[in-house]
C-alpha cells in the first residue's frame, strides 16, 4: 500500500491532505507533517473507534516527551505565562507542543478561543504547535482525550508539551495534575490560597507561581502557601519535594526564566529519585482503568438507546421502580 | 422490628444515635430526626453498598422537593447569596435544605469549610439544614452522591433544596445545571461573561445574578450577557425561557427578593409548559445511565486489583502492549 501511494505520487498528495485514516496520518506525523498532527488530534478529540485506533498506533511511538501542566483559577494569567514559556523554550533551541484545554460549551459549538489569539504570535514558527481542545458529551471525554493528544505530539517528536487547564473542577485539576511537572499559577490579593486549597490544587502543585507579583498581597499569599505546605507530613519530614514558590509578572516576562528553572530542578530530582518512572506507571494504570470504564460505558450507552431503557425510565418516573434496581437489571442483561 | 424497638425504648434510643443502618436511618429521617439526615447524607457521600441501599429506600419517598442550583466562579458571592436566600425562604414560612458542594481535597482530608462558617447563623433554626459535601476518589462520585443527598432531604420533607457549587469544571457545572432552576452568579468588571461562557455556565442558567452590583461594570456585563442570549436561536424565536438578569448586592441583601421572585417565575413557567416534568425525566435517565456506568466501573475496579492488571500495566510500561488492547482483554474477561 505504501509503495502504491508512492507510485501515484501526484494523486497521493491530494488524498494525503484530506485523509482521516489514522494509519496514514500517523505516518505523516512521524514524517514531520504538522497539519497531520492537527488532524490526528481532531480524531482523538472526537473519540470513538478512530481515537482508539490512533491510540494503538501512537502508543509504541511515545514515551519520550516531558509534559508540564499549567493550571490555576480563571484570570490568573496562565495563557500569558504559557506564551512566555513558549518563547523561552524556543530560545533554548527546543521545539514545544501546547495543549490548551477548554471546558466544553455546546452553546458555542466549540472551544472559546478569545484570549488564545495572542498565542498566534508563534503561528509562523514551525517549532511550536499550539492546539486548543474541547470535548463535549460524557464526563470522561477530556480525561481520555488529553493523554492521547499528548502522545500524538510525543510521536511527532516534540520533546516538551505544555498542557494548560483552568484549575477549578475535578476533571480539569486531574488533567493538569497528571503532567510530569505541574505548575500552579495564583494571584496575590485574591484569596487564591484558600480557593486553591478548596479546588485541590495544592495536592498537584510541583511549582507555585505567584503571577501579577507587582500587585499587593504577595507576601501574604507566600506565607499562606508556606503554612499549607508545612502541614504536609512528607514535606515536613524532608521526604517529599517541597514546591518552590516563584514570583512572576508574566505580562512583562519578569521571573519566567525562574519558573522554567524550577520546572527543570523538579524534573532532575524526579529523574534522580526514580519518581518520574513511578508517576508515569501510576498514570498508565489510571489510564488503563479509564479506558476499561470507557469500554463498559459504551456497552451501557448501547443499552440506553434501547426500548428496555425507556421503559425502565418510565417506571422510575412513576416511582414504581428505583434507579438502583433498574441499573442492576440492565447490567445483568449485558 | 419496629414494635421491638418501641418496647425497648431506653436502649433503642442509645442505639438510634449511633446506627448506620440505612433502614433505621430512613425511618428516623421520615420521623423528623435531623441528626439522622446528617448521618444518612454521610452514608451517601461515602458511596458503596450503604449508599445504594439508601438510594433504594429514599427513592419512593422522594419527588416532592424543588431544587435550586446556585453556581458561578470562585469568589462571586454564592455563599452570601445562599445565606440571604435561606433567610428569605425561612421568612416565608418554608423549611429549606442546603447542600454546599466542595471540590475534594485529600490534603485536608475533607471539605474546607472556612467561608461557610457564616451560614451557621442558621444553626439553631430547625427549619434549615445545611450540609457541606465533598467526595474523594473517582470522578463520578459527586455526580452520583448529589442527587442521592437531595433525595434524603426530599424524604425528610424539605420543600426546597438549594445546591451550591463552584461553577468551573465539568462535573460541578453539571451538578448545578441539573437543578429544577439554576441560578448563575457573576460579578461586574471581571470578564465573567467570557469566563462563564467558557465554563459552559450560560447553557445551564435559568436566572442570572449580577452580584456586587455596586461595583463598576454592571452595564457592560448585562450587555455581554444579553448579546450572548440573543445568539440562542430558541430564545430568539421566543420558544425558550429567556433567563432574566437580576442585580444584587448580597452583602447588604439588595435585590435578593428579586432573585427569589425570578426563581419562582421560572418555576411557574416550567410547571405550565410541562418542561419541569420533562427535565426531571431527562435527569432520571441520566442518573440511571450514571448508575449503570458506576456498577460496570466497580467490576472494572475489582479486576484492577488483580495480578492480571498489574501484569498488563507492566507490559504497557515496556510499550510491548498498548492500553487499548489491554483494556479489551480485561473487558472480554469480564
Amino acid at each position: 500500500m505504501a509503495a502504491g501511494s508512492r507510485e501515484e505520487c501526484g494523486h497521493a498528495k491530494l488524498v494525503r491532505v484530506r485523509t482521516r485514516n489514522p494509519v496514514e496520518l500517523v505516518e505523516q506525523v512521524v514524517a514531520g507533517d504538522r497539519s497531520a498532527v492537527a488532524r490526528l488530534i481532531s480524531l482523538v478529540e472526537r473519540g470513538g473507534d478512530p481515537a482508539r485506533e490512533t491510540g494503538r498506533l501512537t502508543f509504541p511511538l511515545s514515551g519520550k516527551t516531558y509534559t508540564v501542566g499549567l493550571t490555576g483559577p480563571p484570570g490568573a494569567g496562565k495563557s500569558t505565562l504559557t506564551d512566555r514559556l513558549i518563547a523561552l523554550i524556543r530560545a533554548s533551541g527546543s521545539e514545544v507542543g501546547v495543549l490548551a484545554i477548554d471546558p466544553s460549551s455546546p452553546f458555542s459549538g466549540g472551544a472559546f478561543l478569545g484570549d488564545r489569539v495572542r498565542m498566534q504570535d508563534h503561528a509562523l514558527d514551525r517549532g511550536v504547535f499550539i492546539r486548543s481542545m474541547a470535548t463535549r458529551g460524557h464526563l470522561g471525554g477530556l480525561a481520555l482525550a488529553t493523554p492521547e493528544a499528548i502522545r500524538v505530539l510525543d510521536a511527532a517528536g516534540f520533546p516538551v508539551v505544555l498542557v494548560e487547564t483552568v484549575g477549578v473542577g475535578q476533571v480539569e485539576v486531574e488533567i493538569a495534575g497528571s503532567a510530569d511537572t505541574t505548575v500552579v499559577v495564583l494571584n496575590p490579593g485574591t484569596g487564591d490560597a484558600v480557593q486553591a486549597h478548596k479546588a485541590g490544587l495544592l495536592e498537584v502543585a510541583d511549582v507555585f507561581v505567584i503571577n501579577k507579583a507587582d500587585r499587593p498581597g504577595v507576601k501574604e499569599l507566600e506565607r499562606d502557601l508556606n503554612n499549607m505546605l508545612d502541614y504536609d507530613p512528607a514535606i515536613h519530614a524532608g521526604e517529599a519535594w517541597r514546591p518552590p514558590i516563584v514570583r512572576t509578572v508574566a505580562n512583562s516576562g519578569e521571573g519566567v526564566d525562574e519558573v522554567w528553572a524550577a520546572v527543570n530542578r523538579h524534573r532532575a530530582r524526579m529523574e534522580e529519585t526514580g519518581e518520574l518512572a513511578e508517576r508515569r506507571r501510576r498514570r498508565l494504570a489510571d489510564e488503563l482503568r479509564a479506558i476499561v470504564v470507557g469500554l463498559l460505558e459504551r456497552r451501557a450507552q448501547r443499552l440506553a438507546g434501547g426500548p428496555d431503557f425507556a421503559g425502565l425510565v418510565g417506571q422510575i418516573e412513576e416511582r414504581t421502580l428505583d434507579p438502583y434496581t433498574a441499573a442492576e437489571r440492565i447490567v445483568s442483561g449485558l
